[in-house]
C-alpha cells in the first residue's frame, strides 16, 4: 500500500521554516509497511488545495495533510475542504467544550477565533488532538481517505499516535515491509560502493539498497517487500550477515541509531558517568545528549571552554602548553579531557578542540583542523581530525567522531 | 515570476531525511523575488522522475531539483534526464580533471563511479559544484529552465551561491517582491490574531499576512508583489508602524533573526561577552551561540551543571539551598548565573534550571517548570516559566526567553 503527504502553508514556500512534519510522517508510515510515494508542499491556497487533494486522491489510497488549521485568518484549508467534499460546518459540542477547558487553564476567555476551531465539517469523522485546539479531521471519497491535521509539530505527532495509526491499520490492510540499516564509519561513500558493488549486485531481485550519506558516517539501507514478514527478515539478516564480513571494523550500528544513543545505552548497561569539555563543538555534543530523556543517569555535565583562560581556570590545562603548541594540539586536547573528567567527577570525558571555521586557520592548521580526546580510567588517547571548510559540518562530524571514541572503548 | 523545487531520494520519503534543501532553495529565490508555487519530493525511479519534471516544467518557468546525483547505483537523475531532454553522456574533460584533483588530495584514485561521474548529457550547460564532484546541470526546453544539482546541502548552497541564483537573474527578468518579518514574544498567536484583526482588514488589497508561530514567539510575515521596490517598501513601512502602535511592548526585532544573533550584535556593539550555566537546556544556548562563526568575540564559555554536584563545585551554588529548595528554584538560578559570570569571568551570564520532561514532575513543580536567571554588574534577575509537558519545545523556549532577558537588558 502506498500513501502521499501533502503539507500546506506559505511559510514552508517561502522558506521560513523547514518541513520537518513530512520525514516524521514518512518514517511512521513506512514502519508499518505503507510507502510514501510523493510529499507535496503547497500554499494556503483554495485552488491550489483542492487539486493537489484530488489528484493524490485519484493515485493514491491514503492522503496525509498537515497545516492550515490555526486560529488565525490566512488558514483555510478547513473551509475548502469542506466545501470540497460538499459538507457543511457544524459545531461539535464536545471540541467546543474541550477548547474552552483548555483555555480557561491558563486564564483565556475563548474568542471568535476558537469558537471557529469548534467547528467541523458535519460528514467527517473527528480524531482527538490531546495537545490542541485542531483535531485530525478523516475524510473518504471513492475509496481513499484524507487525513488533515494542524501543522504543529507536537500536535501532529500526538495525533498520529494516540488514534491515526490505529485507524489507518483498521481500515486498510497493508503488505509486510522490511527495512535494515546498517551504519557504517570510516569509510567514504564512493570507495564503499565500490567494495561492496559485488555483494550488491548479487542481492535478491525484490530488495533494495540505498546509500545515505551523513556528516561522518554512511548508512546503508536494505529494503524488503513481501507477504511473510519471516521470511523477508531472513532474507535481510542473511545479507546483513555478508556485509558484516565485508566490513568487519566499519558497521557501528544497526536500525539508525544515533551514536549518542548508543553511547548512552553502553554507559547505562555498564553504570558509568561521562562529561564534556568543549572548544569548537561548542556545547553541541552536550546539546545532543541531554536531547534525550533520563540523560542525567549518565550524563553529569560539561565544561565549554571558547576562551583560552576557561580552558586553564576550570580544567586545569597548562598555560604554557596553550601559548607554545596553541589550543588547538594533542597536548592541550588531552588536558581538557583529563580536567573535565576530574572536575566534573565522571568515570569518561571526551574533549574537542578546533578550527571550525570558516575563519581562523592558519598554513600549519587549516580551518578543519580539530583534536578529538577520550580520558578513561586507562588514561587517555586523541585523535587529530582534517576535516571541511563548512562550520556546521565540522562541529556535527566532530562530535559524531569524539562519541564514536568512546563507544569504541565502552564496546572493549 | 514563480518557480517549482523537486527533491529526489527515498531517503526522503522514507522520513530517514528532512528535507532542509528546499526550504533554503526556498528563501534564496524569495529574496530575488521568485515566488515557490510547489516543493515535490519524489522517488529515486526514472518513470516518477520524468513525470514530476514533465508536470513541473509545463506549469512553471523554473524549476529547481536536487538529489540523485551521487556516484552510486541507486542515483539514476543523471541518465533519466539525459534521456528525457535526448541528449547523449559525453565527458566533460574539465570536470574529469577537477574530479581527480580533488580525489588526489586525499590520496583517493579515480574508480569507476568517480568515472562517471565526470559525464555530462551534451546539451546541458554546466554551473560547477566547488565543493563536490556532481556539478549543476542547466536544461532548456520550451522556455522554461531545469537546474539539477546534488543533494548534498553545502555543495547544493555553494552551486546556487556562486553561479546558478545570477544565471537565473540574467536568464528571467522578475518581478519586485518585499517582505517584512515581525517579530514578536509574549502573545500567543489568537491573542494577538483578536487584537491585529482590525488592522488586518484594512491593510492594501495586495498585501498579505501570514502568523507563524514557533518556540516562544509568533513571527508576522507582510508580502506584497508589484512592479516599484521603493513604493512597495513605503507601505510596508507604513503598516509596520501601525504595528509598532499596536504592540508597544511586544516586538522584538525585525527580518527574521535568531534571538542569538540579536544578542550577538549588541555585545560586539557594546563591547561585553557572556557566560552560560545551564541545567535543563543541557548546552543548547551554548550551541546556538557558538554556531555562528565569529562567536569567540562576546562568548566565552559555559558550564553545563546536569549534577548537583557541578552546581556546587563549578559555579558556588550553596548546597543548603540546593537541598532544601532544589535545583529547580530561584535562589538556585540565580547563584547559577552569579558562579558563571565569576567563574568564567564575563559581563554577563545566563542560567537554566528546570523540568524538561518528559518525567521528573511533581505537585509543586511541574515538568515545565523552569527559572531563568541573568546576572551582570546590575546584580541579578530571574523569572518563571511554566512551559509545556514536550522536551524539545521547553529547552528550545527557555532558551529563548533566557536570551531575551539579556536582549532586554542589553537594550536598555
Amino acid at each position: 500500500m502506498h500513501a502521499e503527504i501533502i503539507t500546506i502553508g506559505d511559510e514552508i514556500l517561502i522558506g521560513q521554516i523547514v518541513d520537518t512534519n513530512s520525514a516524521w510522517m514518512a518514517k511512521e508510515l513506512t514502519k508499518y509497511g505503507i510507502s510514501v510515494t510523493k510529499i507535496s508542499s503547497i500554499s494556503d491556497e483554495a485552488e491550489e488545495i483542492i487539486e493537489t487533494v484530488e489528484a493524490a486522491m485519484k493515485r493514491s489510497p491514503l492522503v496525509l495533510m498537515t497545516g492550515g488549521l490555526g486560529p488565525t485568518n490566512d488558514d483555510i484549508t478547513k473551509k475548502t475542504l469542506c466545501d470540497y467534499f460538499g459538507m457543511k460546518l457544524v459545531q461539535d459540542d464536545e471540541l467546543y467544550r474541550k477548547i474552552q477547558e483548555r483555555l480557561a487553564r491558563y486564564g483565556i476567555p475563548m474568542n471568535r477565533f476558537n469558537c471557529e476551531q469548534a467547528l467541523i465539517p458535519d460528514g467527517a469523522r473527528i480524531i482527538p488532538n490531546n495537545y490542541g485546539s485542531a483535531p485530525c479531521m478523516w475524510f473518504e471519497k471513492n475509496d481513499s481517505v484524507l487525513a488533515s491535521m494542524p501543522g504543529v509539530p507536537f500536535e501532529m505527532k500526538g495525533i498520529m499516535q494516540n488514534g491515526l495509526i490505529s485507524a489507518i491499520k483498521k481500515y486498510f490492510s497493508t503488505p509486510e515491509i522490511v527495512h535494515k540499516t546498517i551504519m557504517t564509519e570510516g569509510i567514504g561513500e564512493s570507495v564503499l560502493a565500490d567494495m561492496l558493488s559485488n555483494w550488491e549486485d548479487n542481492l535478491p531481485k525484490n530488495m533494495k539498497l540505498a546509500y545515505l550519506p551523513s556528516p561522518g558516517k554512511v548508512r546503508l539501507r536494505l529494503s524488503i517487500t513481501g507477504n511473510n514478514k519471516d521470511e523477508l527478515e531472513k532474507l535481510v539478516d542473511l545479507e546483513v550477515k555478508k556485509l558484516q564480513e565485508l566490513l568487519p571494523n566499519n558497521i557501528f550500528a544497526y536500525d539508525d541509531q544515533a551514536i549518542e544513543e548508543i553511547v548512552a545505552k553502553l554507559l547505562l548497561e555498564k553504570g558509568k558517568t561521562m562529561a564534556t569539555a568543549e572548544s569548537c563543538t561548542g556545547g553541541y555534543i552536550a546539546h545532543l545528549i541531554t536531547s534525550h530523556a533520563g540523560s542525567s543517569a549518565y550524563f553529569k555535565g560539561s565544561v565549554i571552554s571558547y576562551a583560552n583562560e576557561i580552558k586553564e581556570n576550570l580544567l586545569g590545562v597548562n598555560p604554557k602548553d596553550l601559548e607554545e603548541l596553541g589550543a588547538v594540539s594533542q597536548e592541550v586536547v588531552e588536558q581538557m579531557a583529563i580536567g573535565a573528567r576530574k572536575a566534573i567527577n565522571t568515570d569518561y570525558a571526551v574533549a574537542t578542540s578546533g578550527i571550525a571555521g570558516p575563519d581562523g586557520g592558519t598554513e600549519d592548521k587549516p580551518v578543519g583542523t580539530v583534536w578529538i580526546a577520550l580520558a578513561g580510567d586507562f588514561g587517555v588517547i586523541s585523535e587529530k581530525l582534517e576535516l571541511y571548510k563548512v562550520r556546521e559540518r565540522n562541529i556535527k562530524v566532530s562530535a559524531f567522531k569524539v562519541l564514536n571514541l568512546l563507544r569504541k572503548e565502552l564496546e572493549k
